[in-house]
């Protein structure tokens, strides 16, 4: 685990900026990452942040959710089951491209003399801008302003502009707008992870080598373009469409070319000193899987229309006011924070690039910015982006589980070709197919199904939204349960009847095919009583739609119960001696790694030794017993929480990015403050400050949803568990004031931290029922609600009608616990521990 | 598992003969496997018994021992030290081809009118031949004989003859001998396994698609033809020449061609009616890592010089005394069994077909019969083939010994990659390489160091070849005991310290990377301890070799004691509660497998159920606790054997070939007398009778090695455990005399086995010491000793000086015990049971 400096960026290059990120210089070396940190994109279609030129990019990027190419995958040594589909995101053709000569002389960035240099991505308009003075070989001075967007509002609309200036001299220049499919050519696209020791990379996007998109309709109309697609081996569709125009008070003449691979626009300008030229392309993008591309083709006429009738001012401004609406249900405020503030709102500015406009589709594990892992979709989704979703933007998460749902018959046919009843989601995939093939950190890490389970009652509870689960989502309840019931098994003989679940990857994949992993149990337990409660909650409110799942699903009431006996006797691992919970039966077993004497240039342990290696040891890629911790919190003692998190924490190395922000939150939960922040800054700059070096293959998006729960469930002390909706904060010492919305039930509610305090305010809606610290709390009306945080870790509410007990007295110091000592702050839930006795 | 009826052939088709495998009938759809079965070889060259026209085969095979083409292995998700480099063997250009036309008709097998067939592979005179009269469509009779053989005497010669007798008209007769290189030629070749579900068998060989074969020389003189190539990526090269003679008194004229891929020598004769045409072809085959091609063919030509100036008939008459020397050693006599004893001479001449002259090579899972497993070695080797090379051709032991100690520095290096120390031998090779794809089932069988050295004490305990041991062969016991004391591990604060050895996967392939997995841990601890005693006894006995041997390995004393103390402190699971070993630390808390209610249509599992599903299972693949009882069964109580077996005998799917006859020879220690029989005759006729259904892919060579050690050490019951060289009999019921040799410190004893009584006769060599039944005894002289087998199961020596005590009585009525009743056969050696304390 690399953490971050308390500011891990160079202020020169990138000067603070809370409503933006900012870079001024420009840096080839960096050029990898910065693409990936000035994408733009809108959950649908993703452009990488490369020059506007369209030269020496590290990876010319333009990536269109779900848009993917199907191969078979081979097995250097098959087996039954093993994942046979392959999906890979397939980079589309390069819209972005606006190339500029002046007296034929080409800007190519890598190499021009810029005496002034500025890129912007900001947060509020979402757009990326760039302001460049270039110093032409000949002496001219040339200024060029450039921006660039995906809209909120459209989901098949891109605006780019372009103008050019001439600063001291007149020149003759040639702007070449183009339409540019790169796939098939190596030249500008990256290679193929070479076959050599050690030169691999498993994060990396395979690369399929024969021609991927075949060329199906070109068109071309004054200035307008139109180039359309169908993949080779999965069939889908694509068209890209682009509409220029000009305005300047130069002399100019436009002429046009168009190809298979290539259109491209040129406006050849007779450009005099200081009568700027600017250009506009309006650029759209359909995909789909069964429509021809010239349908899709027309699709993208009308979406360019549009925009046309509208005007480009008029995009720009429907931009800004969506996210001002954006902001408004999701920022996270630092006060007198700037460092940590634009990292914060960088993050959630890229939550909303992943997933606004996902619409049917899912989330990637880089959005719509990067090839890396191929554009799957994984875990991530439910566990890590989910739940920000649900409390501020619940349309989208409604989405995303439909996508799930929609994935159901898929599911159902892999688990019965995995043997078992039910459903068994896919590790990762695109179109529902299991892709993973490496099946001990794939296909085995079966708690894909609880972490589906979970997002879907989270977003059940948070919003109420019953009408979704009646309508259908109940069945991947039913199913998943269905799934646990079969894959574990009773075994009898020892004291009590016990349910196991044997041979399944938790989610450290540092450690796979074990029995009995904690986390998997765990979770596996609460999908098994989910789903129980929800077919009876069902059969009690909604009887109609009851009946009609029972036939849809021959869904019988034995199987309910036995969801519930298996419930209710799962094995839950627990050292006596230790005092900890085994991540497995036999983790405790194994040897100890030696972390501390691993140099860093074995790390990540995954690039420098052989599974086998790996597995022997104690030795975590990422948070496993302690995200169920967590995720179940309500089910372990403090006591419990702690020792796990002392156990763990020393043993884990963070390689993956999953880790740092659940360690971050259980940090902060037992009381180690110190630490809690340093793994929320690892989180915080995962990709800004490239800590895993890899930012190059897109942004980490399941740690940016990691980012917001750090902040709202670590430091903010938020849960849901049981249907409470609960706080008990825990801030930093150094924070004066942590701010931040939430929507509960459709009641949007902003909470307020600070040292003494925490205070809630109704947004929108009516009321929303909480609780602080065990003290139940009804917050409704305009009135700021207040409640004193109080030494003993009790709530003494100010300024609101109490609904709770109050008691306690206040803090007298108002200092926090220090980091150093261990201090638990979690109020003790009364609950049975588990195994503990 | 499959059980073999008592004669599962049809012998109408394949009638009995004691020294020749017969076909009367030719049929198409049993081509692949009667390929192999009438296959000829000599351990370095092997050709499959394809008909002589070339046409229609199932696989056309000519196969050299080690002669392998590289690729890299593309894992679908890559990781760290998976392994790199694919081998494949490459099927040679195929020389066995003569094809005959009448009139211009050609003879085409699968679809000619032959009013008589007859193949023949005779053990004796080590070649297949082929007599059939065809009805040519015109109805003219033509008789063809035609015989073929390679060289046991020069492995790089083989011979073939064809003659052709028209029976009762004139006709034109073509004769085209060829040599053809089909290796990149798809249409006979059977086609790469489809990727569609269920169309896989990871059995197969991977079919590379690329040309392996670069043509480098073709020369042609007068009736010589030779073609050269290299192979594409390993750099290997190979020349095939074959010389041409004609015998008749028909006129005829002979022309010829020659192209990279195709020599052609073509006879036309002018045949008249009972006028014999006979047409010789001598063939041989060179090749060489580093030698080019041009060079392997003159030494094809001298090959083919010497053959020439022998004469056929002397080539033939070498093979026979080659082969009557063969027999003299290994020979196995069933009196009375005909149907036992055919089927025990066609496995004892396949260990000579796959052993004889591998030279410096090693043993393929097929031999030089297939290209099943891509022509790699494996342990099969040292557990399965090499014990009976140790006591029937010690030479050639040695020389599969040397092989592994060759690879010694490949394994060294690979240990390093795997983060060990010492050496760690690939799990499936052929250049020295790990190629094993699935590490599961390959790289974490780390048992194959305890394998090899295992197959190596027991040569040199049977030789008592010394030199050997000290002139380099110690190498492998100090690495391979370095890998083991580095690979395991202390686990301290339980009871006593123990050293257990974790993530490892043991012969059964069913359940993979477990700890403390029995057989491992026994075979290890084996491994170390004679790694520690090899030490010391070089220091005694050859100080010099030592010093040179502790210098050149850098071996420090406290490493020997470390070896030392690891062994004595090894962990051996016991399962009290029901009395058995487990196989591995967690087996048995997994889910048992309903092996009773899977249908015969699923099996074998491994091809109808996802790994992860048969690894959740107690469920085996093949005999693992089993094999550990048979090879180290001096480190088990004769009731910890019964009741291991009894657990694990139900649950073995005979899934693999390995299995049948390890549980054979358990079976019968324990005295499952009735059980024992039958896993023989599964492994007699594994491939006879086609019982795997894959004979088609060649032979199972580590199953013929079984068949021996089933006839030895399960019905002989002869061990060599300890130093002692000892015998427990227990022939089956209707058993009238079972009579094997054994080669020991070069004496050669022969041992007959009756119902009464063993009886020895040394056949060669001055004396050695025995022991029957815990009673020692020194063989001696010309006379035959014989000892009583008593009821209580001692022994009494008749008719030689006895050596030990001769107590009990005679049994009564002379019958042995039933099979339904298990019972105690092996002598209890007052060894401290294992873990039963």
């Amino acid at each position: 685990m690399r953490f971050a400096d308390t500011d891990p960026l160079n202020r020169t290059r990138y000067p603070i900026d809370e409503w933006a990120l900012v870079e001024t210089e420009f840096n080839d070396d960096e050029q990898g990452r910065t693409e990936t940190l000035f994408s733009v994109g809108n959950g649908y279609l993703g452009l990488r942040g490369n020059v506007e030129e369209g030269r020496d990019g590290h990876e010319h990027g333009t990536f269109i959710n779900g848009f993917h190419e199907t191969w078979p995958i081979r097995h250097a040594e098959e087996a039954f089951g093993f994942a046979r589909v392959g999906q890979t995101i397939v980079n589309a053709p390069d819209a972005k491209i606006i190339r500029l000569y002046v007296d034929d002389e080409p800007l190519v960035i890598t190499e021009a003399e810029l005496t002034r240099y500025e890129r912007r991505l900001d947060f509020r308009l979402g757009a990326l801008t760039r302001s460049i003075e270039w110093r032409t070989p000949s002496g001219k001075r040339v200024l060029i302003t450039s921006r660039r967007m995906t809209s909120f509002t459209d989901r098949h609309l891109a605006l780019l502009d372009y103008e050019v200036e001439m600063l001291d001299a007149d020149a003759a220049i040639t702007i070449s707008s183009q339409i540019l499919n790169r796939q098939d050519g190596r030249d500008e696209y990256r290679a193929a992870p070479a076959a050599e020791p050690g030169a691999f990379d498993p994060r990396k996007a395979e690369t399929i080598s024969e021609r991927v998109l075949q060329p199906r309709v070109k068109r071309h109309e004054g200035s307008r373009y139109l180039l359309g697609y169908q993949t080779t081996n999965s069939g889908m569709s694509l068209a890209v469409a682009a509409e220029h125009s000009i305005l300047t008070a130069n002399a100019y003449t436009e002429t046009g070319t168009i190809g298979d691979d290539l259109a491209k626009h040129i406006y050849k300008v007779t450009a005099r000193r200081g009568v700027p030229i600017r250009i506009t392309k309006a650029v759209s993008y359909h995909t789909a899987r069964k429509v021809p591309a010239r349908e899709l083709g027309d699709r993208c006429d009308r979406t360019l229309d549009r925009a046309a009738e509208i005007g480009v001012n008029q995009v720009f401004a429907q931009q800004r006011a969506w996210l001002d609406a954006y902001w408004a249900r999701t920022d996270v405020v630092l006060d007198e924070q700037p460092v940590l503030q634009q990292a914060i709102r960088w993050n959630l500015f890229q939550l909303a690039q992943a997933t606004a406009r996902t619409d049917g589709g899912g989330t990637a594990a880089k959005g719509v910015t990067g090839s890396g892992y191929g554009g799957h979709y994984f875990w991530d989704s439910e566990i890590y982006v989910l739940p920000f979703l649900t409390y501020t933007s619940p349309i989208v998460a409604r989405n995303l589980l439909r996508f799930r749902q929609k994935m159901l018959d898929l599911a159902r046919a892999r688990a019965v070709e995995m043997n078992q009843h039910g459903a068994l989601f896919p590790w990762r995939t695109i179109n529902g197919l299991e892709s993973s093939a490496y099946y001990a950190a794939g296909t085995a890490q079966y708690h894909i199904d609880a972490d589906i389970s979970y997002g879907l009652c989270q977003y059940l509870n948070a919003t109420g939204d019953e009408d979704f689960l009646v309508r259908g989502a109940i069945d991947i309840l039913v199913e998943t349960a269905r799934l646990w019931e079969d894959l574990g098994f009773w075994r009898t003989g020892t004291v009590d009847d016990v349910f196991h679940i044997h041979g399944v990857t938790g989610p450290d994949e540092y450690t796979t095919v074990v029995n009995d992993n904690l986390y998997t149990n765990v979770m596996a337990r609460a999908n098994l009583e989910a789903a129980a409660e929800a077919v009876d909650r069902m059969k009690a409110d909604h009887p109609a739609e009851y009946r009609m799942m029972v036939e849809r699903l021959n869904l019988t009431p034995a199987e309910v119960a036995a969801w519930r006996r298996a419930a209710a006797h799962m094995h839950i691992p627990y050292e006596e001696r230790l005092g900890v919970h085994p991540q497995d039966s036999a983790f405790l077993e194994k040897e100890l790694w030696d972390l501390e004497h691993t140099p860093d240039n074995r790390r990540p342990l995954l690039l420098y030794y052989h599974p086998l290696v790996i597995y022997r040891f104690q030795v975590l890629k990422q948070a496993d017993v302690v995200l169920a911790l967590f995720l179940q919190g309500h089910r372990f003692t403090r006591a419990q929480k702690l020792a796990d998190f002392e156990y763990y924490d020393p043993l884990t190395t963070g390689d993956s990015t999953l880790s740092a922000v659940v360690q971050s939150i259980i940090a902060a939960e037992v009381g180690y403050h110190e630490l809690a922040l340093r793994y929320f800054r690892s989180a915080l700059f995962v990709d800004l400050a490239d800590l895993h070096g890899n930012t190059a293959d897109g942004v980490h998006v399941a740690s940016t949803g990691g980012v917001w729960a750090a902040l709202v469930n670590g430091f903010g002390g938020f849960r849901d568990q049981e249907g409470v909706f609960s706080f008990d904060p825990r801030l930093p010492e150094d924070w004066e004031r942590l701010t931040f919305r939430l929507t509960i039930h459709g009641t949007r509610v902003r909470v307020s931290i600070d040292q003494e305090s925490i205070a809630f305010q109704i947004e929108e809606g009516d009321s929303v029922q909480l609780s602080v610290r065990g003290t139940p709390i009804e917050i409704a009306g305009a009135e700021e609600v207040r409640v004193e945080l109080l030494a003993d870790h009790r709530a003494r509410i100010l300024g609101a009608p109490t609904m709770g007990d109050v008691a306690g007295s206040r803090r007298s110091d108002g200092s926090l616990l220090t980091a150093s000592i261990p201090t638990l702050s979690l109020l003790d839930t009364g609950e049975v521990p588990i195994g503990a006795e």
